[in-house]
């Protein structure tokens, strides 16, 4: 549908931001995996988007295999949205983004919080060195090329 | 300049992207944090984007506290473009969609590797709980109201 948005990037970043760039694309993903919405009608009480732009973000993610999409309830015309590994692995750029909205836009403090299902303690993402553990400093982070530069 | 893009929403990723979610925003600041870009010309040669799409986005960023515009070189009309905190707080976000990219976009291997720069090892971001280390499943994050809410 949009080609290559980033054409010239040869930047995984970029190449994610084709996919998921698109405005609301990140917040229907939010209501897939984190609230567990499924429906058309779901998506749209949440996010109160015209019907046309949440069909094809819809569509747009179902072809790029990051949703899949199947009839319901045994309508024709009804179906829901689940989400693939594909989707599931865009998590970390939910709690991303949340952690930096919590902090820099959250005046109120964070709206939700992330828990681990299982055992209720909090969720924390982590930028570690694979040689000394945790990197307080982000601005020790360097890129360096990779087998697909 | 947006207003409130994603008015309704109580989400922190959500007000995350109203600031950082317009098209070539988040590859503006992979430009400042990971390949130390800082003018006006090195962002064009590196984006090529149109003049007056750039401006915007340098024009909101500092309007919002996420660049420092500054005079350089003696010029009254040459500005730098530095990172604030705000900025490398971004960092997370843009490594998570680079890992997600490089999974799932990238069949000739990663464009770019993440070092520590003083010891030269692997960066990794993770997901982890609390209370038990390592979350390997994605699924295992529940959402829970915070304080904001």
């Amino acid at each position: 549908m949009l080609g290559r948005t980033y054409e010239g990037q040869n930047c995984s970043a970029a190449r994610a931001l084709e996919l998921v760039g698109e405005r609301w694309t990140l917040l229907i993903l939010r209501d897939v995996l984190l609230r567990h919405l499924k429906t058309f009608g779901e998506f749209r009480a949440s996010l109160g988007i015209a019907r046309n732009v949440l069909s094809a973000r819809l569509d747009h993610l179902v072809r790029e295999g990051v949703l899949q999409r199947r009839p319901y309830g045994g309508h024709a015309d009804h179906y829901e949205y689940l989400p693939t590994d594909k989707a599931t692995d865009l998590l970390p750029v939910i709690l991303a983004l949340t952690a930096w909205g919590d902090r820099w836009a959250a005046p109120q403090g964070p709206p939700v919080l992330f828990r681990h299902g299982s055992c209720g303690a909090a969720v924390e993402q982590r930028v570690e060195c694979a040689g000394c553990g945790e990197l307080a400093d982000l601005h020790q982070v360097v890129a360096v090329p990779g087998p697909g530069r």
